[in-house]
């Protein structure tokens, strides 16, 4: 299998001499979407319906170390950041990953997947079919959120911007090709596809508030550009792990 | 002015050389109230109605410091927390403080505290007022939150087993000798009332449930006694800055 869209990694990507406008430090954000997982080619496949059940149930299995550490780099930021009109906002990603006494949560979402591809819960919540590679991607984007400036832990999520177009590729993907998974089991897609927005234009608010100088503006291009260099670290750990 | 009951600090109390039940690791945390800051002889003025308004003021305005960083040091705990459940309910605390689209927070309610006792907004917000002994005692405890596991920062969080007692007597103390504040601005002191209750229980559980060991609970015992050694520092640094 081919990997046509490695990630560069943080940093070289050359940006302006001097701090550019909010439209246009967003349209730079933007464009790092040729770096996002969907385009890499274990997602490519899933999406043209060419995976096995072994292979999406690793997937399943290995992703949800990064859904159930969500909510802890949320909280990081959330701790790490002194505006209480913000924190007041974010703190909704919490809930919305872990549910509430009244909502699910997408982890409970995310586990009801596993299960309608026939992974059974206590296997995904016991981390036994989760590969190294996935774990230390998973494990940086937790330490950065929480030892990295918070604005640029903000900057980072931001791979909601492109998580849309995926979600919904994705989902068609699901109900057309893999007729063996219980469609009830696709809520967790469904919902990121209003959440996401919502999520990634605060986030843009925050970062194009906060990034006025050129410094700032190329960490929060950095920050991305790491998260999408996280995403697709565990997208080559999961391919490596359930070979076609 | 005489301080009382200075705090031994961290592991000075010897404990048991085997761990003990729940009920008594808990009567262990218990015992610690004798170094509340309760006992602080500001304190103790306070409640006997003999501060100036100027004492009250600096008072107010340095504890915002404290107050303000309660969410945070909240988030980070959460940020840490592998349990989704105790998440769920530990999240409460966050919007307790900082409030939620319909509901005002503990951080506004100090803020108005503030305002009835003749403390501009702004000044408290800007920190103008506060000591470095305050801040650095704060900053001790935010970074407590982060950096030890998170058991331990519950654990911290237990001196809220002492505090009805203090707020049930500022409150009357302030009704009673204070009058030149607006009552309406004691909304703090009642909220926690109940709150209070409410967080130690959730925080008890946790550290039965979790400290089993000897080791586990020296540390539980060493996180309060950190904590009471916060709260008391606090106190002499405002103490020094506003004599009688």
């Amino acid at each position: 299998m081919t990997v046509t869209h490695a990630p560069n990694g943080t940093g070289t990507d050359a940006g302006p001499a001097t701090a550019v406008g909010p439209e246009a430090l967003v349209e730079r954000l933007r464009s790092q979407a040729t770096r996002y997982h969907s385009e890499h080619d274990f997602h490519v496949r899933m999406n043209a319906g060419e995976l096995s059940p072994e292979q999406i149930r690793g997937w399943v299995a290995n992703r949800f170390c990064y859904q159930e550490a969500i909510p802890r780099k949320d909280a990081a930021i959330l701790g790490n950041c002194p505006d209480r009109e913000i924190r007041k906002r974010w703190i909704r990603r919490i809930t919305d990953h872990d549910g509430t006494d009244t909502t699910e949560g997408g982890i409970e979402a995310w586990l009801r997947l596993g299960e309608a591809c026939g992974v059974p819960r206590h296997e995904m919540e016991d981390g036994r079919h989760i590969v190294p590679g996935v774990r230390f991607a998973v494990d940086a984007y937790v330490t950065f959120a929480r030892t990295r400036p918070w604005v640029e832990a903000v900057a980072s999520s931001l791979t909601e911007l492109f998580a849309p177009g995926l979600m919904a590729e994705r989902l068609a993907a699901f109900e057309k090709h893999y007729t063996w998974i219980d469609q009830a089991g696709l809520d967790y897609f469904r919902n990121r596809l209003h959440q996401a927005p919502r999520d990634s234009e605060h986030a843009l608010e925050i970062v194009k508030e906060h990034c006025r100088t050129v410094e700032s503006q190329e960490s929060a291009v950095a920050a991305l550009a790491f998260k999408n260099d996280v995403l697709w670290s565990m997208m080559d750990a999961i391919d490596k792990a359930y070979p076609s």
